[in-house]
């Protein structure tokens, strides 16, 4: 009989790494997930096959019983909100609330919630039509980020646009499409917290993510070179949001830095690929900290373990496992924390990461970025 | 297909933290269990509930398909040393090897090995009759500690003994015993380090354990007031064991200080309860190290991650579940890391631990016990 029970919908390497954090507290962990032998299922016991719109599937999720504080999570924002919102105004703890959840899953609906609450984000426009298309290059020097309002993430739903030509198909589609302007930045940033539902808050360092094809490649804390000013900047953003829309649980707010200012790029409220730095380098992970947050537990310490945390993806292998490269990582590479998600191999599938921290950020990006090529099966240089 | 498993004897809180190194290393973890809502259970999908003398039941255990490395290593010393050589002998990879198990369980082999080969060990002798036991306590000043050859653990089977009588229901039942000298120690400590079947060996900083009724309730490390000489002893002494009985995995020994020389107490083949700090406070925790070391794949590095880490023993509880202690604990001591095994609550039982790393060893030490008393159902001073 466990007090605290922890219900999360998705089966991938986010709900497999709140299982490492729910073993230490005993914290038991029950997952809708998609496949019987993915990335969840072959670590939490209590995974069951089925589709997050699936009401019975759902509810069986939740039926724990001897459960003093229960709360339903979520690994990914795109989930049935009518069936969320039946079963929070029933009295399940549904962390973060569907309400909020909406706005991390409809690109449209986030940006005119932020533009609402003014929180800085880059020019945005709705685009219906070809001339609305138009009409957005004309003031944009010819350029604009276009994306689909729903269902995208690592790239997918978002393109860089130039001619109507270039988003004929969604256009047709009659798929919501907003445009964004193409920020000229610096350098990309995640701002980190967690918020309980009783309002308490607690932020991990900037972190700098260096995306590669749309997708997170490596993620860097503190971010270098960023300004305390800029710093306090990005946590009074991302509080900002945590409360403008009632967010619970772990949310990272993406950034743009461009000389001195900040743009919001995007949201997610779950663990996020920028925070898994945190497992080793700050006294309390992401995953854990998102347990303590949606059970409305008091949030454990973020301050970090060393000067600098590198993480670095291990996207797609030409190895068959990638763990067949760890006599040579684990030998040249002994202070290199590796994590695989126990996912097959597909081209440039995120299948894995590697960290680590300590006083001198070269080495550390040096050693991850080694330790990465090698889990990918590329040849050691040196 | 995971390239890489581990076969576990064993249901208890040792190969549930196992599973919490395994996860992150995609090693595929198979337990034999007690009893199968046990602590390994709750967080092992592939958990098999089995006698480990029962041969079908280990062998079955073994069954892993796909498997390019696969070893079977042990929670605890009680095992069936004839079903684990003739496992051995067909080419399955035990680890540690039954022979030098058998040190570990039987510390009449282990005194008589230890000291043949040199290593520095208490006054001891063989007890088979009364007699054999007043020349003994007339050699040391009427007093001896008295063990059980086999058995015994967490205090259990040892005794403070100055008259026969204290030890006739051992005598009356044939039972093999030792005495030993009681050492006027300093100090326990424990020596803890990994060794690979292929020789590599690496060690952790020495611990000082502190013992309450014969159970480790508090270790620190490194273990404070210890001269860099007396730890490259004890260093030199865990090498010298760990070689000599050819030990694999982890190897805790434990030794009293006294003055300045060490001697050796109790052996353990496996990840020790000295050993829980390295979770937070060493770049390779006992329990990853330990399943790098017995597949034979190349061990991690084992700094610490901060100058002192402290951990502290939950035994037993007022409480009926230990986490119902969560909002104090979590509230007044973020910055603690909190290990709950998912066990009954029984007294005195080892229900848990808890954590701590930072450069102020005493506030480490406030801390840990300040946590584990309320996770004990103790109330808060202040």
């Amino acid at each position: 009989m466990k007090s605290n029970v922890v219900a999360v919908i998705g089966g991938g390497q986010l709900a497999r790494m709140m299982q490492q954090a729910a073993g230490p507290l005993d914290v038991r962990l029950r997952a809708l997930v998609e496949a019987a032998d993915g990335a969840t299922a072959q670590v939490v016991p209590e995974s069951f096959v089925g589709d997050p719109s699936d009401e019975e599937a759902v509810r069986a999720l939740l039926a724990a019983d001897g459960a003093s504080r229960l709360a339903l999570t979520f690994e990914h924002e795109h989930q049935d909100t009518d069936l969320l919102q039946r079963l929070a105004a029933e009295g399940v703890s549904v962390q973060p609330p569907p309400d909020a959840l909406l706005y991390a899953r409809d690109k449209l609906k986030m940006r005119e919630r932020l533009s609402a609450l003014g929180a800085p984000v880059p020019d945005w426009a709705i685009i219906s039509s070809a001339s609305d298309l138009d009409e957005f290059l004309a003031g944009h020097d010819g350029e604009a980020i276009v994306k689909t309002a729903r269902g995208g993430y690592d790239g997918k739903g978002v393109r860089l646009v130039t001619d109507v030509e270039d988003i004929a198909d969604w256009l047709a589609g009659d798929i919501e499409l907003i445009a964004e302007e193409k920020v000229p930045f610096d350098m990309e940033v995640a701002a980190l917290l967690a918020r309980r539902p009783s309002g308490e808050m607690r932020h991990w360092e900037l972190t700098q993510t260096i995306q590669e094809d749309g997708v997170c490649a490596v993620a860097i804390a503190p971010a270098p070179e960023v300004s305390g000013e800029l710093r306090a900047e990005a946590r009074r953003i991302a509080e900002l949001i945590a409360e403008g829309l009632g967010v619970t649980g772990v949310l990272a707010v993406e950034m743009f830095v461009t000389g001195s200012r900040l743009l919001v790029n995007e949201l997610a409220m779950r663990p996020h690929n920028s925070g898994h730095w945190t497992i080793e380098g700050a006294t309390t992970s992401q995953f854990e900290q998102h347990l303590r947050a949606v059970l409305d537990l008091p949030l454990g310490a973020t301050g970090m373990r060393a000067p600098h945390a590198v993480m670095t993806n291990v996207l797609g292998s030409e190895l068959s496992d990638p763990a067949e490269a760890y006599p040579e990582v684990m030998a040249h590479l002994s202070e290199v924390k590796v994590h695989l998600y126990g996912k097959g191999v597909r081209p440039g599938r995120k299948l894995g990461h590697v960290s680590a921290i300590g006083d001198d950020l070269a080495v550390l990006t040096e050693r991850t970025a080694a330790a990465a090529a090698l889990l990918r099966g590329e040849r050691r240089d040196k």
